[in-house]
């Protein structure tokens, strides 16, 4: 069995859950760091693996462009190349084809989940049978279609991997909202059916397959896609879109409308949700089961680092002197050994240690919030612990 | 005792010995890695702990500009602000304010030693009592006299601190560089003097004061200036000087005027010598216990990367499909972990990791290497693992 629910908190949606793949079980819900391009930025395997990790996301758009799906599979699929032998899950590059494709210059370019994208570009053609993008790192021209965005994913070798979508715009119009849903579940459909037919696995592990619900804000077109999702084969099931994990008014609506409908034996997961801890008790009060978001390592980068009493910015003066830790209530290794002013001089200092031991902090204090989540889910007192958090 | 001699290779003047620190012991002849402003770029203390280093240097003139000497003091010295408690060697600051103190852009700044001087600069105006210097950061006007470069040192708190030194380019005229070097002894006498008239200990570790031998390229000068240096009651004697390192044809005539004259019962000290394997050799067999150079970490950052087979750059093409570690030979944590192929991906990504896998290979392979030359020397055979390299 791939899902099991172990625990429903008794006061809400709130449920505990395992996920079984070939590379370790996955305790849930779970917040999963993003490796976009085979690495979280700044740490190594290592690093991940302490800070009690259990699945980590990499991208199928900026692995395809580089270094390439047929090298990593030539290594023996992305586990191998980066040296990573606990669950991964790949995104299908949908998102970033219609966010990051038209964009040329690299210093522009994201991790993947929770950028904001605009307008629909002219270097991305979506025809019924895919879409062609032009490269953010040197404007060649690439084409995915369903199939291929599954054989891409089946050589990275992936133990969770997603079926290709078209993530449109918030201000686009309902009529082509529609019309990109509906072209979205057809590509659903192609990915299944892909996905089912080929005949050996590249890699040792099994693949599971999750669908997306696309539908933009529009009620109606939220709860068809919940529907038609709902009805393929899928082993999960994803709620994607530009105003997911970026919007959270927006996301709860959005979860609200489409909880009833989605079948609750599959794991449920919203895509770039976790720019704030808030964020995450307020998808898992409504019954998800798994998320990802950028958030976390990319304002490590810039000095912004969460503590139990709200977000402080470490370059801030005021912590030049300061011989606390990050936040003295955490226990990562950061925390452990260092104190905020040291972390100071590093940043004002541009020192390279200044991300990693950032890093460590954030990833780290959205894995443990999720460990006592889960605790508190498995005493039904979630509302209690959300009520400390939101 | 500070510094034992344990034991002398039968066939050149390479020796083994200990020198004791409040901090710990230091196997001799030992490479120290560069922590410019209070880290190794990209490691933290737990990374350069579990490659085996046994002292580190930082450096008064970076870390007086920033974050300051009575913050750190404040913070207990710079092995708790560091988080880094085995010994710690400082410069006194006379290199960089010479190197360094002309440049206004940061993008310029290099790591302490090692650098290539050019002329002295109108912005570094030097005296009998001192030296004026403009901050490469921001433009500001500091000044360094031997009695604060020491009462900096002390606040600093490292085990071995320097005395400060004129340090003249090599295209100095030979006038220029007497009067230099002239001047320096005097400094040295002053350093010494404020250094033992200091009644009580900033923090609780003991502090050990090198001299350093200048003279540039004047076979004349620099002995005169071994004999000023060695008469003088430092701990022990360092030789410093734009072509140290650098150019080591220049370093081993150095090495070979003065060594006659340095008492050997003291440390001998390069200072900067370390851009390749080989430069140890040179000068270990002439006796050398001590050397510290910022190009093999800044090598790593650059993608270049020793191997038993000589250096390669990891950003080549032809280490894209590499299944090999970086160097089979070599059994740091990188190597046993990744291999060319995906190093070259994250230096192609320009992903952070990229350089702390990098720096951590570099440096693991020079403190092996001193492990495997100081064991040689024990068995008597340094000239033939010496022929091995050279």
């Amino acid at each position: 069995m791939f899902f099991q629910i172990t625990h429903e908190d008794k006061s809400c949606q709130a449920r505990t859950g395992v996920i079984h793949t070939d590379h370790g079980d996955i305790e849930t819900p779970i917040f999963m760091p993003v490796g976009t391009q085979a690495t979280v930025k700044s740490l190594d395997s290592a690093d991940i693996e302490n800070l009690g990790a259990q699945i980590i996301l990499a991208n199928t758009y900026h692995l395809h462009l580089r270094p390439g799906e047929d090298l990593i599979s030539d290594f023996g699929g992305l586990h191998k190349f980066m040296n990573w032998d606990k669950p991964i899950l790949t995104d299908s590059g949908g998102f970033q084809v219609f966010s990051l494709g038209k964009r040329k210059s690299p210093l522009l370019v994201g991790e993947g989940q929770g950028e904001v994208s605009s307008e629909h570009s002219k270097l991305v053609n979506v025809d019924e049978d895919g879409v062609t993008f032009t490269s953010h790192l040197d404007g060649s021209t690439h084409r995915f279609t369903p199939e291929s965005a599954i054989e891409i994913q089946h050589k990275l070798g992936a133990d969770i991997i997603m079926a290709f979508d078209e993530c449109t715009p918030d201000q686009a119009s309902q009529s082509y909202t529609r019309q990109a849903m509906e072209r979205t579940h057809r590509w659903a459909e192609r990915c299944l059916e892909y996905h089912k037919n080929i005949k050996a696995l590249k890699h040792k592990n099994r693949q599971f397959l999750f669908g997306i619900v696309q539908g933009a804000n529009h009620e109606e077109l939220r709860k068809e896609s919940a529907r038609a999702i709902s009805a393929m084969d899928f082993d999960g099931i994803a709620i994607g879109g530009e105003s997911v994990g970026f919007n959270m008014e927006a996301t709860k609506n959005i979860l609200d409308w489409v909880n009833p409908i989605i079948p609750k034996d599959k794991p449920h997961y919203t895509m770039g949700v976790g720019f704030a801890p808030s964020d995450l008790f307020e998808v898992v009060e409504r019954g998800v089961d798994m998320f990802d978001c950028v958030a976390p390592t990319r304002m490590a980068r810039n000095g912004s680092l969460f503590t139990h009493k709200g977000r402080i910015n470490i370059n801030n003066s005021e912590f030049k002197t300061d011989k606390s830790p990050i936040d003295p209530q955490c226990t990562c290794p950061t925390c452990k050994n260092y104190t905020r002013a040291y972390l100071n001089h590093l940043f004002k200092s541009e020192e390279l240690l200044a991300y990693r031991l950032a890093t460590i902090h954030n990833v780290y204090f959205f894995l443990n919030l999720m460990s006592e989540i889960r605790q508190a889910i498995k005493e039904d007192r979630f509302l209690e612990i959300k009520k400390e958090w939101v």
